[in-house]
């Protein structure tokens, strides 16, 4: 039996829209992970539930396939379901549509079972996952990692300070704004005129709040017929996110 | 007879909210200003109607009263009118008010019409106010205007730089990020203490992609009772933004 599907409607407010009135990466995990929770809060395993295990779910990785970025002003269905889960790990999966039922954005994605005051994972409590009536798997769903950057790699960089609305209600960093700086990075001209087409992202370390972090990112090249970005967002030495973007060109 | 009253519910997600659950002075500009375009779009007044002119409408000052910030996942509804004008000025007020219909925001502004083209302010044509049915005024409603900072305050200073997210469809820098630049300045421990009571905002200049900017705001001091800070955003030596924001304690 496939695991319980939760959709919801979400119409593209400006203020989630690019220079290109597209939808930003950013906005489209914020849009999914809200979905997502609105489904915990459905099946009663909201933060409320998951505060007597002393648990918080952490997303390890994202995939993420993009068809066409949604538009301003669109009206997007969300889905989401808890796919499947081993002892570590659990998957879920997302799909936004737009009004013809055809998907635009795909994302897979790879979660963990975090214990609040240890901040380390453990194994996932059956009582916070039967519910999604997730499939038990052995093995999980491989993700495309992302690729790593080499020293000798031409990067361009840019430093960012992580900001006080940066900090979402439980005291981390939004895992969105990762996205923001990976992608900020690049040139103007060049993000006005690509799209990314497939999004790898990988969570290493948390930054704080006041860090000054760096986003470094290989210069854009046409590699079999695509554009693909290397990128990585380091603190002083430590690596917190890498991720490999790869871009179409853009069609008004 | 008054002006037309629109009004538009909105839920409140986390990702609009800071790192205590309450909305950000920023997403309330982003959501009042997104109702008030949903406003322009019913009455045959939104950016295709106004390409004919060639103009676009400018926020210049804003006066907000906050009796409580909305929180997440609360459902708020937001009401605009475009209360009175003049030849030059036009007057919007904004209401958001809670499920038992009490007023938690208030939002004055002051509007001019832009030539796209020259970048300057002209008259406001009858065709793109008449149908709002506001009040022909000699005299508009004074806002409160934003003290000015002098050399010899004790300030606390920040960079930003203004990034290609921080863009919006016109091609201007959304008016929300001045403010996010404006408070973010503050320590973190004010911040999740103290919630704004009044915030008076005036933009000047604009800035542009890729300015490095700074916000600079007096230290927070006691006044007559309540806390009240001096704010202004400076690119090298030109002002693009002055607030006065007036705090009170966060009762938990």
């Amino acid at each position: 039996m496939a695991a319980l599907l939760y959709t919801e409607n979400h119409e593209v407010p400006y203020y989630e829209c690019d220079v290109t009135n597209r939808m930003t990466p950013a906005m489209i995990l914020n849009t999914i992970i809200l979905i997502s929770e609105h489904q915990n809060i459905e099946l009663g395993l909201g933060i409320d539930f998951l505060d007597k295990f002393n648990l918080g779910w952490v997303v390890v990785q994202y995939e993420i396939d993009i068809e066409r970025m949604p538009v301003m002003n669109e009206t997007i269905a969300i889905s989401t379901q808890a796919t499947s889960y081993n002892r570590f790990f659990a998957f879920r999966e997302f799909w936004i549509k737009d009004s013809n039922g055809e998907t635009l954005v795909h994302v897979k994605s790879t979660w963990v079972t975090m214990d609040r005051t240890a901040r380390k994972m453990v194994s996932i409590p059956e009582a916070v996952i039967l519910p999604y009536q997730s499939e038990a798997v052995k093995r999980m769903p491989r993700l495309k990692r992302p690729t790593n950057i080499n020293e000798s790699d031409d990067l361009i960089k840019k430093p960012y300070q992580v900001r006080y609305y940066d900090i979402d209600g439980n005291g981390h960093v939004n895992n969105a704004h990762y996205l923001e700086w990976l992608t900020d990075v690049l040139p103007m001209d060049f993000l006005t005129t690509h799209e990314p087409k497939q999004i790898s992202l990988r969570f290493e370390n948390e930054v704080q709040y006041g860090h000054m972090i760096e986003s470094q990112v290989t210069k854009p090249v046409e590699s079999e017929g695509s554009m693909v970005t290397h990128h990585q967002i380091v603190v002083e030495d430590t690596i917190s996110a890498t991720a490999t973007i790869e871009w179409r060109s853009r069609v008004e």
